[in-house]
C-alpha cells in the first residue's frame, strides 16, 4: 500500500471528507475547531462509545466497512433507546501512523453511510495515532420539550418485556465462530478458515450481524416513545434486563417459550461447537434492538412480547427470571470475570 | 494494588461517578443509555478529541489527573475558539484490565474539576479495556440565535494577529524537558531522572504545563466574541496560522519582537538541551491558548498583538511570514514528518 500511507493528517482528511453529506442544519461542518449544529430543540440527548482493535473486533474476521457500520449503530442505538432522532455524530479515529489510507475511507464510508440511513450526520470528528485502531463515536438527538425521555427507570409491575428484533442471539453466534477460528474474513466474504466458502451460507450472515449488527432503530423514536421503559441491548438479555429492573424497583420474567425459537433456530451451530445456545440468546450482546417495557396490551408493531414485569422481590436479588426462576451467568463485563 | 483491580465496570463506575456535579441543566445524568442536557440555544457546538497514552503523553512523565486535565482542555478550548460557553462533556475511557482503581479516579476527579472551572459537566460516558490508556473527550456548548459562530476564515488584510497568552513555548519546551530524559514524575512532583529534585525550579513548571496546560479559555466567550478569527493554539503557530491564513485567504506576519520576550525567556534552557528556542514559540503546539485576529486598534485586554494580517500573495503559499520572510518547519503531524 506504499503511496497510501504517510499523506499527513491533511492528506488522510481530503480522502475522508468528501465522503460526509451535508444538511442545511450544519452550519458548520468539518475544518474549523468545532461543528455547529442546529437541533430541533435545546434539549440534547448525548452518548459516546469506543470500539477497540483486538478487545472489541479482530481485524482479521472484520472489515473496515463493518467496523465503521458498528461505531455507528452502537451510538445511534444509545440515542434511539432514550426516544429521540440522532441527528449529528463526531468520531475520534486514532490508528497506527502506517494506517493504508483505504481503512480511514472505507471506514468513513460506512460510518457516515450508516447514520445518513436514519437521517444523521457526521458533522465533525479529530484523527490521531494509536497502537491500535480505535474509534469513538458521539451521537447526538434532540427532545422537544413535551417529550420525556425514555428511561430505564419506567417500568411498572403488569408491563409486557418487549424486544425490537425477531431473532436474538445472532451476534452471540457470530463471536463464537469468530472465537472458534473456524472462520476469516476476506474482501468483505465470510470464508472457512482454510480460505473455502462457508459449507452453511447462514454462519456467514451470523458473522457479519456481529460485526455490523442492524438492528431497527428507528422503533427507539417512533413506536418505542410509548414504552415505559427502554435501553439498547449491548450486554445481553440478563444484565441489560437487570439493569432495567434495577432502575426501576422490579423484577423482569423472561418467558421461556417466548425465547424458544430464537434458540432453535441456533441450536445446529452451538451443538457443532460445542455451546449452549440458550447463553447466546440470554448473555449475548452486541444487538443494539431496543429491548422495552410497555402497559399490558400495548405491545406495537415491530417490539414481541418475551416477558412481563413482576413486583420487586428482596429474595432474588438478580433482577431477571426464566420462567420464574434464577438465571446462570451474567453476560459482558470488560472489567470483571466473565460469565 | 490488588484489591482495586477487577472491580468490574459497575464497581469502578461507583468509584468514578460521585466526582461529578450536578446542575438543573442535566436532565438526565450517567446511568441510562443516554445524557439529556438542556442547553441555553438549539444551535450546538460540539467537538472531539483523544489523548492516546505513548502517542500523546508518557506514563513515566505525567499523572491520571494531569491526562484528565489535559482532555478537558483541549475540548473545551475547541469550543471556546467558536466563540461559545462549553457546557457539557461525555468521556470515552479505555485502559488495560489490570489498571488501577486510581487511575480512574484520579483521572475523572480531574476532568471533571477541569471542566467544573470553566462551568461545564461530565454528564456520561464508556469505559473499556484497551491496550493503552486513551481518553476520548466530546465537548458540547451552544450559540444563541444572534451569535454568529467565530470562524478561521473570516481574517481580513489589516487586523492584528492575537495571542491569549503571555508565553509561548511553555509546552514545547516541557516536552523537550520530557524527551531528554532528565525528568520523571512522581507522586505529581517533577524530578530529576535520578529521583532528586530539579536544580532549576521552573523546569517543573514547564513539564507541569505541557502534561497539563492552563490557558485562559473564558477569553473566547467573552472578548473573544469580537474576533473576525480564532481558534485554538494546538498544533503550533505556524501550523495553526496557517489554517487561519488559507481558510481567510490571507497571509499572516509574525512580529518578531513581539515573540522575542517569549524566546529569550526560554533561551537558558534551550541552551541547555541543544535545542531552539524559537523553534518552540513559533512550532510548539498544545498551548490551547486562544489565537485570534481583531480589526486593528480592538485587540481586547487578556490578548497581546503578535503580527499583523496581510493580503494573500500567490508567491507565498506558506501562509505564515516571520517580518515578511518565510518560516522554516511546519509544527505537528501526527500523520507526516515532523518539523
Amino acid at each position: 500500500m506504499t503511496g497510501d500511507t504517510r499523506l499527513g493528517e491533511a492528506g488522510l482528511l481530503a480522502r475522508m471528507l468528501p465522503h460526509l453529506a451535508t444538511d442545511p442544519r450544519i452550519e458548520v461542518g468539518p475544518g474549523d475547531d468545532a461543528a455547529v449544529v442546529r437541533f430541533p430543540s435545546p434539549r440534547i440527548v448525548v452518548t459516546t462509545d469506543t470500539l477497540v482493535e483486538g478487545h472489541d473486533f479482530l481485524p482479521a474476521t472484520t472489515t473496515p466497512s463493518w467496523i465503521g457500520h458498528k461505531a455507528a449503530v452502537q451510538n445511534l442505538a444509545d440515542v434511539a433507546a432514550m426516544g429521540a432522532r440522532p441527528l449529528a455524530l463526531v468520531v475520534a479515529l486514532s490508528a497506527p501512523a502506517e494506517t493504508p489510507a483505504p481503512v480511514f475511507e472505507e471506514l468513513t464510508i460506512a460510518l457516515a453511510g450508516r447514520a445518513e440511513a436514519d437521517g444523521a450526520y457526521v458533522v465533525g470528528g479529530d484523527l490521531g495515532t494509536s497502537d491500535r485502531l480505535t474509534v469513538t463515536v458521539t451521537a447526538l438527538g434532540s427532545l422537544e420539550d413535551d417529550q420525556a425521555p425514555v428511561l430505564r427507570s419506567g417500568a411498572r409491575p403488569g408491563d409486557v418485556l418487549a424486544i425490537g428484533s425477531p431473532q436474538l442471539g445472532r451476534s452471540a453466534a457470530g463471536l463464537a465462530l469468530v472465537l472458534s477460528g473456524r472462520i476469516r474474513v476476506q474482501d468483505g466474504q465470510v470464508l472457512g478458515a482454510d480460505g473455502t466458502t462457508l459449507a452453511e451460507e447462514g454462519h456467514g450472515d451470523l458473522v457479519a450481524w456481529h460485526d455490523a449488527p442492524e438492528p431497527d432503530l428507528a422503533l427507539g423514536w417512533t413506536v418505542g416513545r410509548g414504552a415505559r421503559a427502554m435501553m439498547d441491548l449491548s450486554d445481553g438479555l440478563v444484565r441489560d434486563g437487570t439493569r432495567i429492573a434495577r432502575a426501576s424497583g422490579v423484577l423482569l420474567d423472561l418467558d421461556a417459550d417466548a425465547l424458544a425459537p430464537d434458540v432453535s433456530q441456533l441450536a445446529d451451530l452451538a451443538a457443532e461447537l460445542g455451546e449452549d445456545p440458550w447463553a447466546w440468546v440470554l448473555h449475548g450482546g452486541e444487538e443494539h434492538a431496543m429491548l422495552a417495557t410497555f402497559a399490558a396490551g400495548s405491545v406495537p408493531a415491530g417490539f414481541r412480547p418475551i416477558g412481563r414485569v413482576l413486583p420487586a422481590d428482596g429474595e432474588k436479588a438478580h433482577g431477571v427470571l426464566l420462567d420464574g426462576a434464577p438465571i446462570e451467568g451474567t453476560g459482558f463485563d470488560h472489567f470483571g470475570d466473565q460469565a
